[in-house]
């Protein structure tokens, strides 16, 4: 696997634990799927293999969306925000988002307001 | 200003530091606008006040979207992730949600992929 382009790494502000969180959207729809953490590594492979990869800060390992549920983010695109400490991952995503089966991590967990 | 409601502090998994990503999206385009990071007084204003506030790491100090550029975020829907540990805010933004002058903080910089 190559390295994460230098020019990037170097535009990258992580927490101490070396993560830059990624909002995983969906292109077309706008729709916000997921949250999940970005080290240098798995950026580039998100970059270099076009599947949103992410490491798991629970398992302490990489993890290719999809890999064992089927459910794989193709990525369309990727941003860094304006403090660098942020990526915004636009995707494709394959069936559901969340392994509870509902297509984004967001839908069943309303705290305040309306649907729509 | 009330505290937390703690059905919802029980449910929340925080960093180390004691706060949750927010990611605040425009509640009718579906753009992303910026992170945020909330605590739980950060979110017990945010849901009193119907103002997006967050927790500023850099300067140490609750923010209060628009306080000084007058580029409010009125809250529509806070949700929170299936694992307790993201929130989504669904916002109207007043103006333009990033300080460089930008619609949203990922306008700026495309790592990968095209607009569109």
């Amino acid at each position: 696997m190559s390295p994460l382009d230098q020019a990037i790494a170097d535009r990258l502000k992580r927490t101490p634990d070396g993560l830059v969180p990624a909002i995983a959207q969906q292109h077309d729809t706008g729709e916000v799927l997921m949250l999940g953490w970005m080290d240098d590594e798995a950026l580039a492979r998100t970059l270099s293999t076009g599947r949103a990869t992410y490491w798991s800060r629970s398992r302490q390992e990489y993890w290719s969306k999809g890999d064992t549920s089927g459910h794989v983010q193709h990525v369309r695109e990727v941003r860094l925000d304006c403090d660098g400490d942020t990526l915004l991952v636009k995707v494709d995503q394959v069936g559901v988002a969340c392994h509870t089966g509902e297509r984004t991590c967001f839908d069943a967990d309303l705290l305040q307001g309306t649907d729509g």
